[in-house]
């Protein structure tokens, strides 16, 4: 299908794939660009021009660029906000900000932590790189702590921002997805019952599932 | 004046600033409630009930919780548009999705390394905490690479979004600060023309100015 939507790097990427996780949602049609990062191909000027931190995703619509994985979720909800999912970011402005506050925690809460781990415990072993035990640890606690507050959050509501999945849900999935199914530390998320629950759901959508598929190796 | 909007937390704490400075340039009236970090207010359950990690700021408006200092911000943008900047966060969906991704960059690139070192150079002489050399080296290390970025957009544009001063520079301010005003890190900014420049314009307006005058001590 003719689409004006770019969206540049690898699906195995965490912030690459929230955003196809959104695009999916929203049923938008979209081109992936590769981006060859074992080559360099995200520090070269002409990619410099759409991104210039040299970091995928990178994204278009319509010649309009944009870069940060959350903005580009952001602003695919605001645009085709009368497409897929209408309630993925909110039909109010309460909810939309209580959507926004979850999605903030979830950047520099739940992230820091879990990207730390991902990286140690799903990639560097692919890449053949020695894991840092004493960060591992550390990012351990820190994310038990996160996770121990998204389990009094979960008891009273069923997704993060209330009775409904909304962005604050789906960015959760890309580093869970790898914790859960690629790391020994699922069970932080299984064993504690409204993260677990909520884990289950949240990871079966369809729109997630077909990224899941686009991340395995060809 | 009678007002509904309350804010939890001590000026100092630049989450709290970054609160405070985008309800001057919207001209909000608010009431600040302090919460006693030393004597462990923030961990106790009724502050837990609005704000469930236990951080600062919280914010409260007609009943209304949120946390999470950026998404305060753009809870506060699109409930008072009509008042103060109207700019401050964009008035179509472009500019506001620009606004978001550089809003995003700050709290991404920006943050991570300059948080670590106002904790390092301005927090911890004050707390009579030994300094993490290291860590002070690792991230001035990033945060160079981070400001070269930013020298390179500010050179084709007078502010990060574009022509005018938004929540992507407001962001900015408050680790900024402690960085020129309470570190030796400050010619990282002054010494590189264009930040230098947008350095001195955005410190300079006065709804900063209240901030700055409001984290001195009694």
């Amino acid at each position: 299908m003719a689409t004006s939507v770019k969206v540049y790097g690898p699906p195995i990427s965490t912030a690459v794939s929230r955003v196809l996780a959104c695009l999916h949602e929203k049923e938008v049609p979209y081109q992936l660009i590769p981006v060859n990062m074992a080559k360099g191909e995200h520090k070269k000027p002409e990619y410099l021009k759409i991104q210039p931190f040299g970091q995928v995703p990178a994204f278009e619509d319509e010649g309009f660029a944009l870069f940060e994985s959350r903005s580009i979720c952001r602003y695919i909800c605001e645009k085709y906000a009368k497409q897929g999912n209408k309630g993925l970011y909110g039909e109010n402005p309460l909810a939309k900000a209580s959507i926004d506050q979850w999605l903030e925690a979830e950047s520099h809460s739940f992230s820091p932590p879990s990207s730390v781990l991902v990286f140690q415990l799903a990639f560097a072993p692919r890449m053949k790189l020695k894991q840092d035990q004493g960060a591992i640890r550390q990012n351990e606690e820190k994310l038990k702590k996160v996770l121990d507050v998204y389990e009094e959050t979960l008891r009273e509501s069923r997704f993060l921002a209330g009775d409904d999945f909304t962005l604050a849900d789906l960015s959760h999935l890309p580093n869970t997805h790898y914790l859960v199914n690629s790391s020994d530390m699922g069970e932080l998320f299984t064993e504690r019952d409204n993260v677990g629950r909520w884990w289950s759901e949240i990871s079966s959508r369809e729109s997630w599932q077909k990224v899941v598929e686009m991340q395995k190796p060809a």
